[in-house]
């Protein structure tokens, strides 16, 4: 086998994503061990290491056709040095990542935030493919973000940019974020938000067909997308409001970037149009027209693999 | 006389700007001409070329010192070609101005938004020097902005990068802002925008030092500061809701960009501390905590020079 590969690492707080990918982005294999958190996850570095050498071995890889290591975890990462702050889920605090996999490999590695490696996956094989100027919001659990902007994923001064979730919405009275601060975009338009505004929103509708699942606590993000699919007035009242300030949100990102082309993923995003007409109309609202006519929406493409895909980007766009 | 030397152009609706530079960022010449207006600016790259040359004569600067021309105007550009989609004041409208400019002077020409030069200009040898990431705020009588981050200044898909005037800050019922959306940043923290709001406060206040100002017709932003300092109510509330308003939006675009500067320019900055201190108060309120310890908050020390040493530096850095 010949040719140079590129190795990519997605670091949740329950599995590592990892897999080899040549040159054309074609996936070789792709694999997942289990993440320990045990000891902070000290342990995480060596377990990668042993995964990739066991996987190189097998595919008869020589390890000078190895490009480096493209690493994502989430939390706030130093990317030129692979220095991790901290990444909350994973246990890692002030921990230096990068040197330390890369000295138990020997291979060069670079680390970035899993959102931004997401986004620049999008950006090579996926919806956002080629784009210089990309925007890419996650809508799962929270709201995740990254963003392409000359070519490059930001970043920022301390590996806080593009933190999407994070940009206030709601300036007074809004909902308590898990940052501390109130009236995130995280609070208004993730999975969790949706539901939590579901709840309040039902209160105010007798007849609305939310009640039962909300008393049988078993409400999801997806359930208020059916209910207002069939009319409900309450959960159609809950979608306005969340496309209305997802769109605003968007529009104002734009208005920093100008972006080719938002591209939407996580799981409320398999609304599809049901969320995605609604969110154009208001992002056309509050968007300069010349932004808007610059830019479209799109699915993100990649699901799972956005982020080794990313990983092995980084690497390319590095050596 | 040796060495290299830069050209900056800063193309206003009443004057242009013109310098020429050294290597180190010293002004080696700087003086105006009028900005012909008439036939929609067709003269403007001659008036502009002949300038140049007259100079370049007088301070015996041989062509070959000369490494090109970095011009900005107010409207949306194409950095990469130089050219003009539009550029109101000025009367150019899908104007070839950078091939142009070239052709007639011989040089390399590069072209960006004059608000982007500006802060371009202050990344060089002003407030934001040195910074990878920097957010420039200019308040005027609009509301401009320039952004830089990986080290350069964003332009986007089509040139509306960075128009940091029309992030959308009152979601509902705002004011008409000139872009024909309604309340734009613009509307809020520009002069003009601060002067409209003291005439709404000063209704609720009956005793308010503004009244008189108000029925001359002559009030100005300055005025406002200045009744707040004495302790005015009216001018207190509209100190508040202003910078309370522009710290959201720049800690929203902060989210994004993370910078290590953030540079305030424009009049409504000569207000000092009276402006900074709330405002500074509202960033922290609004960014998140890590955002806001990577940030620290400058006024620009350009003043008018900063368009053209931005647009030397835009050739220093193509060059």
């Amino acid at each position: 086998m010949s040719g140079h590969v590129y190795i990519g690492a997605d670091i949740g707080g329950t599995t590592i994503k990892l897999a080899f990918i040549n040159e054309e982005g074609q996936i070789m294999k792709k694999w997942e061990v289990p993440t320990n958190t045990d000891d902070k996850g000290a342990a995480i570095p060596d377990d990668i290491a042993e995964a990739i050498e066991q996987v190189r071995a097998e595919l008869g890889i020589n390890p000078s056709q190895i490009m480096g290591i493209g690493a994502g975890a989430p939390g706030f990462v130093e990317t030129s040095t692979g220095y991790i702050h901290e990444a909350v889920n994973i246990g890692w605090k002030d921990f230096d990542f990068g040197q330390i996999l890369s000295g138990l490999t020997g291979y060069d590695v670079w680390v970035d935030n899993d959102a931004n490696l997401a986004a620049l996956g999008e950006n090579w094989l996926g919806a956002g493919r080629g784009c210089k100027e990309l925007i890419a919001v996650t809508l799962g659990t929270g709201v995740g973000g990254g963003v392409i902007a000359n070519g490059s994923v930001l970043n920022g001064a301390n590996g806080t940019a593009a933190e999407l979730g994070h940009v206030t919405v709601i300036p007074e009275g809004g909902a308590p974020c898990n940052c501390g601060k109130t009236g995130c975009l995280e609070t208004e338009a993730s999975a969790t938000g949706i539901v939590r505004k579901a709840k309040v929103a039902a209160e105010n509708y007798e007849d609305s067909a939310l009640h039962s699942l909300i008393q049988s606590n078993e409400l999801t993000a997806k359930d208020v997308f059916q209910a207002a699919a069939e009319g409900d007035e309450a959960a159609s009242v809950v979608l306005h409001q969340v496309t209305d300030v997802l769109g605003m949100a968007i529009a104002n990102m734009a208005i920093v970037i100008n972006p080719e082309k938002i591209v939407i993923g996580g799981g409320v995003s398999q609304a599809g149009d049901q969320l995605l007409n609604p969110l154009k109309t208001a992002y056309r609202k509050y968007a300069l027209s010349r932004t808007a006519e610059a830019s479209t929406f799109e699915f993100a493409e990649l699901g799972n693999d956005a982020g080794v895909i990313g990983g092995a980007y980084l690497v390319k766009k590095n050596k």
